[in-house]
């Protein structure tokens, strides 16, 4: 997955999202619960994914699919995980964000929440989770499948799909709309700027509306 | 899983509840939106679970564990459901429900929705369920493993353990707990018809309570 | 307390909620959460009042407030029971109804718990609740004072004042706009019956509310 | 609007939602929250549209928006009303339905609350709601327009579109796949039948699903 | 709208709130979900309203009442938002901030989600909302109306009442009552420094409530 | 109340619950809406405890039990304060701070509101709070008792019992298992040390976790 799309820090998640509807591809969003642990965060790969679900008891094999999701990652993958909005206790932590890291990761967002939330902001991991707990995942939410389509919400997530995360929160894009979208998101920029240039000059909304088309 | 408990109508989930509490078992009832599809329905019997979770897509085998569950369902079980408080969709239906009664089983308890409402109620077969939707569960919701222990809220149910649902709600009776729990049930069932009938004369609470330790 | 509204049975929580944002008093009825056990019962009383809150462990002297407060329930009187919202178990149960009831109150409505369901049923007593549990209140939630204002979501109800419980829910007239309220209540009831009639002709509702006011 | 798909109560609300995934429209259900008035309810017809939003005093023209809709609903339309999930206030009530009854209106769905429920059964005009509230809607939401897209949680409907409700919920199908939509539920309404028979006597649900292709 | 209240950086928004309810009006505040982009922010000015609702499809002229209100702002307006509790989208970005700040607006208020947040902490434009999200408003929410009227939660603001926002939240001031509230809140200010004096020194609570009557 | 736990500034919320779960004692987090108001806090102590509910009315006695619990803190307490959950109003602010510091109490947790949050943190009192709101409690939320056991979510705090608050939210040691959980603490911290090295070289995750038996 060498692929890249250079200067994407230009971009936003919130440009990607208008690209997308523009493609037809409405849920393209992670639930607005899905934060950045700094607001400067900003992070965009392919998807790596992980299904979680709750458990009741200690597995047998605690952690497996947690361990061997990350034991995989490849550079510059972006893991998402889904946890069915658990909310019973941190599914991510330090020492995963170590591991993750070393392997070359670029992140990880989530639907659940994390922990060990200052030493990761401490190594400057970039995590997006929908709050914090300090209990552990084991006998409570366990890693079921990697590898997988995940539902965050009503916004689905393929492995080799294209995540981007930000302050605004997360945009995914589909694997097969990735060039065209990045390419439609670059101009959209352009034009934005000329939008926002017409507005500082105090030109009504209406009339740059009408001009560019672009709001 | 040959015993039962005769004379079970008698009692009550309250009943069952209360003696667990007595017994330092306080987390014994599912969460009280898991409702009867008809108020009359009260069931008993030793738990089959099934532990369910989001998913994003058509899995490989579609309903393979849900079948698989199923199918190995044996006379006098009462199959109990976790879907992690899943409201996308319908995890149960009338054809789960004619294939689980044929086997014997009495009734089936989750934390998702069901469908086909009408027809399980024209086959009279005891649901509950937190609610209803048109939509299947397919591409939606899937069958992760069946006989392990599940989570719904949080009252942890295991294969085996005794549940009992009625009108109230389920309680959930630890398999080594059972014996004990349904013993004092009995028990304490006498003693509520007692203080009923004080009451009922228009003896005051403090009094009845103070003679007897039980409201 | 022995003043009535002959009559009442005519009117409806709509009514008096109609009249009361018509006398200013807009935040007159209980949160939606609240329903009968039974679509068709209807009860109009004074009320008495009972507060609740969450606990940690059992109370010194478990149920004080609770049996203080029916002991001393007066005929005709409605309770109302204010819990924060509570789901954690069920404040209100089979021994409680037959106790209010062999006191002469009317009937209860909580934003809590109830349980014995099937019992309460069968003794006909009225019971308005936020749902059911299985799980006693002992260790969970106590009362804490009686006779005393409470609040149900937005709704304050005040010891006398008057509350009128039906299938649409819970209305709660201030003492101070009861005389009044009801007088309206009247009125307002026979003016719709003369709007019932001409929508039922095929009038618009345009027409009909232009010459009638009423909708 | 005069088209009709004969034999319609046979089928379901579930069947139509099956076929609706399999022609890749997935967001055919309206949220759980909304129930029938009645189990037995079955409706299905075109739909009116009609959109509300939660207001802060009373309009200059009362229900201007509500009357206009109702007024023009034709014989043998269904309305569906977006509320934006509203819990305030009744938006619904007797004197809306026996106007749009008399139109020859089959019932209403909608996200928000009704109240006047116990004249609307005595009606017996069917309603789909969220739920009960004594309070008027005046001064606390208000119809914007009527024949426009309304979204109602993820699921949009159109003026036009097909809506089916009964007890499992409410499925909307685009106008434009409702030919098709209606065809293969016929057909898979014979299949289910088949298939029930099978596992009926006892024969297993993954031989019957290899088989068939349904469950 | 000329006026001003030289001094208000002294206030709070919980001074002013305090003083409403002394005045009776006690449903000052909008829903705690409504939160600074930075926690230092603090503005105060009248309101400007903008009223929009969900959406099913493109309106036939997008952002046609968001930007007509945006384009009538005027110096020392603070705009406030009402979008019934809308999580579907972001209502406001950082183009509709370009131009609010360059017509004099001293921020905005909403119950909704906004964008950009990057850009609009850069162009520190004063932004209280409900949280995060990428996609846009196109299609999903849209205004309606503005200059009316507008609920948030339980607080209903109207053009021209006085809004104070800071990091605690919003309380809104009704515009008849702001002379005498905004005098109150000056006094009060006064009291609660000789107050937190006393507690420094380490007075009981008790006895300096006694004395001063604040807490 | 003279105990201390030397060192414990190197310890976590998360290492505290995980010995507690390896003890266990698995409901030991506080919910995790509870935040704290500066992300870099940390506190620890035995807790003093205040309980709370939602009022209807000025009470007789405005504020009695929260000035009677605060005037009692002694140093070096944490202050517990149980709400019900309640986001009616802020319990806690400014003035309660000043004073709970003059007494030496090392911060508060709350699974409620508070508000004059500027001043707070410009005092830097550390408190823990679910949110922020300007409206006062009067009449609002009123202290019921102090002293005496409080439920959160559904952790029970007792008075004594040992709490740490930091970034990932709040763990509470009951006070019998405290040496025990202190003294595995630190052990736990030690052995994490090592892991992490192990990690950040590269190693996988598997090999380190069947070596240390740490995640």
């Amino acid at each position: 997955m060498s692929k890249t799309f250079p200067g994407w820090e230009q971009l936003s998640s919130a440009l990607l999202a208008d690209v997308l509807d523009g493609l037809g591809h409405r849920h393209s969003a992670l639930p607005p619960c899905v934060r950045p642990l700094k607001p400067g965060y900003k992070i965009c790969g392919p998807a790596a994914t992980l299904a979680c679900m709750p458990v009741a008891a200690d597995p047998a094999r605690p952690y497996e699919a947690e361990m061997a999701c990350i034991d995989q990652l490849k550079p510059g993958e972006l893991l998402v995980v889904g946890t069915a909005g658990d909310r019973s206790c941190a599914l991510w932590g330090e020492l995963l964000s170590t591991s993750a890291r070393v392997r070359g990761a670029v992140g990880v967002v989530m639907d659940g929440l994390t922990r060990d939330a200052s030493r990761i902001l401490d190594m400057d991991f970039p995590v997006w989770a929908a709050g914090f707990s300090p209990l552990d995942s084991r006998g409570r939410l366990d890693g079921v499948a990697h590898g997988v389509p995940v539902r965050l919400g009503d916004c689905v997530v393929r492995p080799g799909d294209w995540v981007f995360a930000d302050i605004d929160g997360v945009a995914c894009v589909p694997a097969d709309l990735a060039d065209e979208a990045f390419r439609r998101a670059f101009d959209k920029n352009r034009g934005e700027n000329r939008v926002r240039d017409e507005l500082a000059k105090g030109r009504p909304l209406r009339e740059v509306f009408a001009e560019y088309g672009i709001l």
